[in-house]
Formats: structure tokens, sequence, C-alpha cells
């Protein structure tokens, strides 16, 4: 690494505020065109477009590498290629500054579905006063599935709100259920909370099969990412009512495109990927990634490293 | 009173399951037209149908009146006339039944509105993808006006969601302000949630003066009544971005008329008297009153009375 070591910023609007660092690194910016020409200068990568797939497409190739890959993101599922994921490089996450979001985002949805409140704004369009009983959701089971910390975010969340709540996760262990218990779980389940980062072992889990499993009454969130869905799967479920109702953050591509089915499915509310995003959250990403950055300029260890055969941050 | 009790129910759809008094009482059916008609003959009155003013248009007038009225309404505004209040005929109502559904549904309005989950499904209907930031919920500043069972029900929600939170009361006392520190609260609020009894104090306390002293980017979210607040303020404030938003769950006059400025407000969100509903609830007033109903008839003392002179089943 050079005295000064160099930066390569995949940037993306705002751009990232390096405050303390300015000065004491040559920082070179790309998208998603120049990245490959860039990436043998820098000897590390803030991916700070963490909707950008630029970095599976630029890594394999030659020259030097950066020991040193950080996304602005909770998953790292769009920067871990095989050849990145078989190098020396470290990768981080920005895992610590979605959990809060995210779980209060499912809190919203969980809430608004069962209160019906999408009905009660479309018939407030109408100017029609139509009083229905709902279902209370304190006393409910829900089952979250990522038992990572986001997911253990969401059951605090939902356990607050009065539900009795099951995690899922890789491996059973103590308070965590494993991939066995699963389809036991959603068959009781009011609530299925997808929750899991997107692994070869997550990637299309709740397909035609998962959902036919569930309750009628049941209504499924998703907060993971798009992949963890089969979407035909899910249209068609939420479409033939097998499952009550559903809401998904997050698309196998996003931005959704304008011809996916998911947009007009009665019952399937859609976001734009927001559960994650709050108030500050650029400056919050930023002053994360100083202080990583200053941990590995000093050669002290860093936080937040994905295992890379895992796919994801393990541990608590 | 005679050796079989004369209930005299003012109907509304579905009737109340009388179950354990069937035969042991005769049951007279009225509705607003024959009410004032048939007071005479009753020993008890059972205001089933808890939205109709009947009550108030028929007791004035010549004859016996009955001994109790029960109205199976969290709120004992609609029979509360002048002439039933200087009677010595007991009033109950139905608290108890209200408190945490109304506590649910603050919770999902607040979310909603921080989440901007209408804006969100605005933007679905167009095929939108249009990721935002917004505010979190944890770390805000509630402020809840009536110190009764459904405020500090919705107060104890509105914690569990991380939100700071004022009771605001009558009178002051142990954990509750009193109304001198109104004003000073509403200043500092990020939610203003109404959710008091309706009486000579309370209504139209919601006022052009006090929409002003509010912070632009608070909310303010009726689940008490209606008459709490001066509509064409709200409307004002509203669309003056005074405040950031509202959702209203009741109305001065309900159901609201379609010509209601109300109903077309961007920012306001409008509901139709559903927080305290809830799958099951005309199961549980039945059996509520039916146990009221023995202890009447036991001549034991009866619970939820309300203060004729406050307007409301006071204490705790």
């Amino acid at each position: 690494m050079a005295v000064v070591p160099t930066l390569l910023v995949l940037d993306a609007d705002p751009l990232p505020r390096l405050g303390r660092l300015t000065g004491r690194v040559r920082v070179l910016h790309a998208d998603g065109t120049t990245l490959a020409a860039r990436l043998p200068e820098a000897d590390a990568l803030l991916v700070w477009d963490a909707a950008s797939d630029a970095v599976r497409a630029a890594w394999p190739g030659e020259g030097p590498r950066p020991g040193w890959v950080h996304t602005a993101s909770a998953g790292a599922e769009r920067v871990l290629c095989p050849e990145l994921a078989a190098s020396d490089t470290v990768v981080t996450t920005a895992r610590g500054l979605f959990e809060e979001p995210v779980a209060e985002y499912v809190a919203a949805l969980v809430l608004a579905m069962a209160k019906d409140l999408p009905g009660t704004w479309e018939a407030q369009r109408r100017g029609e006063w139509r009083p229905r009983e709902t279902p209370r959701v304190a006393g409910g089971r829900a089952v979250v599935v990522g038992s990572g910390p986001v997911g253990r975010a969401v059951a605090r969340s939902l356990k607050a709100l009065g539900l009795t709540t099951a995690l899922v996760g890789r491996v059973a262990r103590t308070g965590i259920h494993g991939p066995d218990d699963l389809d036991r779980l959603l068959a009781r389940a009011d609530w299925v909370i997808a929750a899991a980062p997107l692994t070869e072992r997550t990637a299309g889990m709740f397909d035609v099969r998962r959902f036919g499993v569930m309750q009628p009454s049941a209504r499924f969130v998703n907060v993971g990412r798009g992949g963890l869905v089969v979407e035909d799967a899910l249209v068609r479920a939420v479409r033939s009512r097998w499952i009550a109702g559903a809401a998904v953050d997050v698309a196998a591509t996003e931005p959704l495109p304008p011809d996916s089915p998911l947009w007009r499915v009665p019952g399937l509310l859609v976001s734009p990927h927001m559960g994650g995003t709050a108030v500050g959250r650029h400056d919050e990403l930023g002053a994360q990634f100083v202080d990583l950055f200053e941990r590995w300029a000093a050669g002290r260890p860093l936080k937040n490293v994905v295992d890379k055969a895992l796919g994801y941050v393990p541990g608590r």
C-alpha cells in the first residue's frame, strides 16, 4: 500500500462525506463504465452505489485488485463474484445501520395490512365511509426468516406489538429454529417475514410449495432481498388467495421494471427498497466508512467482515 | 322493577347476543323513531347502536325512565343529555374493550405516516419506483391528550415504538401533565394524539391557535371524538403546511358527509371510526353487557359507571 492510499469510490448521489479522511487519502471516482479500468490503481474500494452490480462485472480480469472492498449496504450479494470470493481481499458491509429502520418498516407494513389502511385510503379517494372489523395484531404468530441482526431486530419489534415470534436461521441454536422447522412454522403463521441474506442456500426459498404451506389468512413481507422469492409464485399465491396479502420492499430486479406483474396484484403492496433508509442515512454510512478506513489504514482488524463462504457477516 | 325486568335495546346490526339472559328478561326493540314511545316501559336501556343520537332526542319528555342506561361505546357523549345527566339513572359504558385496538390503530397510523406508505401506494398505482428517506419513529416525541384508559394504552404503545411520550389529562397528577402544560408540549411534539373524551371542556380544543403552536414537522392523529377538533382549523393547518400531516379516525358528523372538505386534503388521512373495532368485537360487547346486567339484576354495584358531571368514567 502506498504511503497515501488510493481509495476508489463507485459513485452514487449524494457523494460520501469523507470528513477527517480528507487530504489523507487519494480519492478516485468511478462509475459502472470506468470501474474496471481503475480497479488496479485502488488500495481500497468503497461501493457507495450499493444498488450497482458493477463490481461483479468489473472484478474478474487482469491486474492488481484492492485489498479491501466496503459496500454501503447490509448485504454483500451484489459484490461477491466468485473471483472476489476466492481472493484475499477483505469485504465489509454497512451492518449496524439498517436493523432498526427495517424493524420499524416491518412494523409499519404489518400494522397497515392488519388494519387494512390501503383499503381505507382507497375508500377515502372515493369519499366512502365504510367501517370494517379488522384483526388484532397482538396475539398473532409471526415467523421471521433470517436470524442475523436485521431478523433479530424485526423479531424484537414484532414482539413489542404483542406477536409471538419465531426466528429461523441457517442452523438451529438457542432461541433460533433451523431450516427443518420452517415448514411447520409457516403452516401456523399469521405473518411471514423474509429478512435473510441472499445466498445460494436462500435464493428462491419462497416458492410455490412454501406459499402453498402458508395459511389462507397469512400475510408475507419481504424486506430481505428480492431473490429470496420466486416472484411468479408470489404473484400466483396472492392472486389465488393462497395467502391473504403481501408486501415486498425488495425485488429481484431493482428498480422494479414497469412491466413487472408485481405492480398490479390486488393485495400485494410494493415499496421501493426503502425499509433500511432513514433521514441522515448517508451521513451515517459515510461516518461508518471513515471509522473502518482508519482501522484499515492503521493495520487494525476491520469490523463487519463478510465470511465469503457464507456470503454475509456471521456472528451475533 | 318488575320480576322479569324489561330491557329496551336501541338496535343495530348485528343484534347483541344476550346469551344466558335469554328467558330471564323481557326484551323490547326500538329504533330512533320508536325509542321515545318505548322508554317508559323499560327498566334498562341498552344503546347497542352506539353511533345513534336517538337517546339525547328521546330522553326528555313525560313518563318513567329506565334506571340504567348502558352504551356499547367507549364514550357517553351521545347519550348524556342534560335531563339524563340530572336524573338518578345510572349510565355505564363499554370501557375496557377499545383501549388495545385503538392503541394498535394509532401505532399503525403513526408508522404509516412516518414511512409515507400513502405516498408509496400512490406511486405503486402509477408503477413508479421512487425511494425516499423517511424519518425514524424511535427517538421522536409524542403528546397524548387524554389520560383515561385509551390515552394510557396509546402512550404505552408509542413508548414501545421508542417514542418519548407525555400524557395530558384534565388535572395534573403523577405521570400526567395538566392542561397548563399542553401548549408547551405541543410546541415540541413530533406526534400529537387526541384520545380524550368529548366533554364541555374538551370540545373544540384543537383549534386554529393550537394547530398554530405545533411544529411544521408535527403530525396530528384523532382517535378520540370528532368534536375535539375544529375541523375547518385542521383543514387549514394541513393545507397551509402548519403541520406535516394528520389522520382522523373520527369526525364531528359520522358518517363523514360526502361534501366534507376533510376527504380531500393532501396529507390528511380519513378512516371511518374503526380504530376501536376488532374481529369478534360484537361478541365481546354483548358478553360485557350480560355481565353488567347480572350485577344490576342482583342489585350489586355496576362497573364502568359514568360520572355524569364529568361526562365519562373516571378513575383508573
